[in-house]
């Protein structure tokens, strides 16, 4: 029992891996806010806001926008189980981990799923996109906006006319790319999309918004089975988030306190400061990396800004690294996910994680890792080169 | 806009229905601790401590004992899509609307159910469930210990033998149980069991503890077809939560630092102490309501300590009184559920909200109230009674 008494006391961290990122502690004050009921009128407005704000947040009108209770994956399965019943033709493409995933649930939903895969590491191609859609009447496109497992940015408005041309609704994982680059939900014509609070929004893990376009939700509502999944299922759902307002299961209360006042500071930044702010601390880290003479795995004009997928040079340690930065800076960044397991890193820069300091005390502390590992690096190189990016502002 | 930027500002409430309950003050500072990654070595000691102190609480040695990412319905669909294959018979017990969700849920993931029926407001007879036993080899043998929508206490043991002699698992619903009452997993045969954090746990919603036998893990193990659902799947999940330590999804850290806290608190206070408590602050308020003519809906010995469900007096309008306890004294108290709506009112006595204080406030508020609305009841009777109780301990 002694241990387990103790009081809880992590460390600090600077998180600069693929999520969670570091909270504002605005959110995390509202995350100790003390209770109300899920039913008590004042926490239905609270909802209302929420609501509103993650439509300005998601650039959307759709009236279903609400955050699903579970974390970001649940928001993958969300949006899948409701969309698809058994024998549905679908399109999954698939450049890594959450693209793969996104093909696991789909085929748990019992769908057939037709995969557009690409070498990992690099975006979907359009072409190939088109040349599945040939193949066969499908109800569904699904792609990543943003592939947290290799950092790689997937341009999303020429995959989204092919799917409205052919008559599919289109479906987009935002996980790591909401509130950090833009998401043009309406714009862009996405059906469904559904992202999580521990990336670009910086909030703690716990809720994966989503919205819903009116053409996704009257398919859902026109269903010839139901949903398999009751905690999931959106027709219910919404009718605790809609005017109705009946209970269906408890809203994670202090979770979507701290939603709302994390989506309160973007609005509050812009989300067009924030988005500039994200590619500046991304330019400025690359321009450090290629000084110490680090690669990016994807090639440039796919790379995402907020997860910077980089190749660890050869002969360095992974685990010796990742462990000093831990150990020593009290600083996390990813390791490599599948076949990138020791040979990439992934350095987050996520909503409040995305700053000039952090950038600055990463590179340094890198180059003191590197050369103590005998990967010499030229001492101020890097260090020099993203702060010409910042003084070039 | 305007609104929207406005800090977030929730009343103060005395939290007294059906859940979530007050949280105590070092589980909302446990909410603001700044976060970790889910993979940091300091956060998996984190988890370690979690799921002991889960065991614990749970009476159980066993080793699937984790929180859901997930609401206490989360938990069902859980225990639920994880036991139950398509074609697999299976008994569930009825007597509320927890009883029949399990039911739909069961029906979702393509189970054959055999409904055990019996009046809402009653406990099930086990008669009833050995009758049903005989009908046919069934898989599981589900049921609601604390009946959240009628006050109802089942008990247990009974039942559970039946299903283990009739070589069925035992599925058990404690998400009002929990931390109120005597929940015994391993003494009472119970081999899958969900709970959440906001009923007597007293941590904010989000979570569903749940703990699954080795008998119950096995026969997932042993699954002919995939778990429908990625997210519960627990072949996957325990490999997070396991020695293995395999990413399935980012866990809700901030949830699982409450409920750390939230179980410290329980053991600190020792379960027997709290039992004790939620059983003496149950029979003043019954000793007051009885003061004022007001019934219970269960008859005596199938009443839960933690939630009390009493009948709303003849002519008394549900609205206006509980509209008066959240506008004048900020206190909420749930209303029916399904056939007992606008009949019963269900006064939650759950952890941090099951005290002394809260009674005395709830008996004083609603004499007043009621004799406000024309339903006279002798002023200072119910009162003396609940302090008579206190006072003869």
């Amino acid at each position: 029992m002694d241990k387990l008494i103790t009081e809880l006391s992590p460390p600090r961290r600077i998180l600069m891996g693929p999520g969670p990122s570091n909270c504002h502690p605005r959110v995390l004050k509202a995350m100790a806010t003390p209770l109300i009921g899920h039913l008590d009128p004042e926490f239905l407005e609270i909802m209302n806001d929420t609501q509103e704000l993650l439509r300005r947040v998601f650039k959307t009108e759709n009236q279903l926008t609400i955050p699903i209770s579970g974390t970001g994956s649940s928001g993958m399965e969300a949006t899948i189980c409701n969309l698809v019943e058994e024998g549905d033709d679908v399109i999954v493409c698939v450049n890594g981990t959450f693209g793969a995933r996104m093909v696991d649930i789909a085929e748990r939903n019992r769908a057939r799923v037709i995969r557009v895969d690409e070498k990992w590491g690099r975006a979907i191609p359009p072409e190939k996109v088109a040349e599945a859609l040939k193949s066969r009447k499908v109800k569904l496109v699904a792609i990543v906006h943003a592939e947290t497992s290799t950092g790689v940015y997937q341009q999303l408005e020429e995959i989204g006319c092919l799917a409205r041309e052919h008559g599919a609704l289109f479906l987009v994982d935002a996980v790591t790319s909401l509130g950090g680059c833009p998401v043009e939900v309406d714009k862009w014509g996405i059906d469904a999309c559904y992202s999580a609070t521990q990336k670009c929004l910086s909030a703690p893990p716990g809720l994966a918004p989503v919205t819903f376009s009116p053409r996704a939700l009257e398919m859902i509502e026109n269903r010839k089975t139901r949903v398999p999944s009751w905690y999931l299922d959106m027709t219910l759902v919404k009718k605790y988030w809609g005017k109705e307002r009946v209970y269906h299961h408890t809203a994670p209360i202090s979770m979507i306190y701290a939603l709302r006042e994390a989506l309160r500071i973007i609005l509050e930044e812009g989300l067009k400061a924030r988005f500039a702010r994200h590619e500046l601390n991304h330019r400025a880290l690359a321009a450090g990396l290629e000084a110490m003479g680090i690669d990016y795995l994807p090639p440039r004009g796919e790379r995402l800004w907020m997860l910077n997928s980089i190749m660890i040079p050869a002969g360095v340690d992974d685990n010796k690294v990742r462990s000093q930065l831990l150990d020593n800076y009290s600083m996390e960044i990813g390791g490599g996910l599948g076949e990138f397991k020791g040979k990439v890193w992934r350095v987050g820069l996520m909503g409040e994680s995305s700053t000039q300091a952090n950038i600055i005390l990463f590179l340094s502390a890198l180059e003191e890792i590197l050369n103590g590992e005998g990967y010499p690096v030229e001492v101020g190189a890097a260090i020099q080169a993203a702060s010409d990016i910042y003084n070039s502002e």
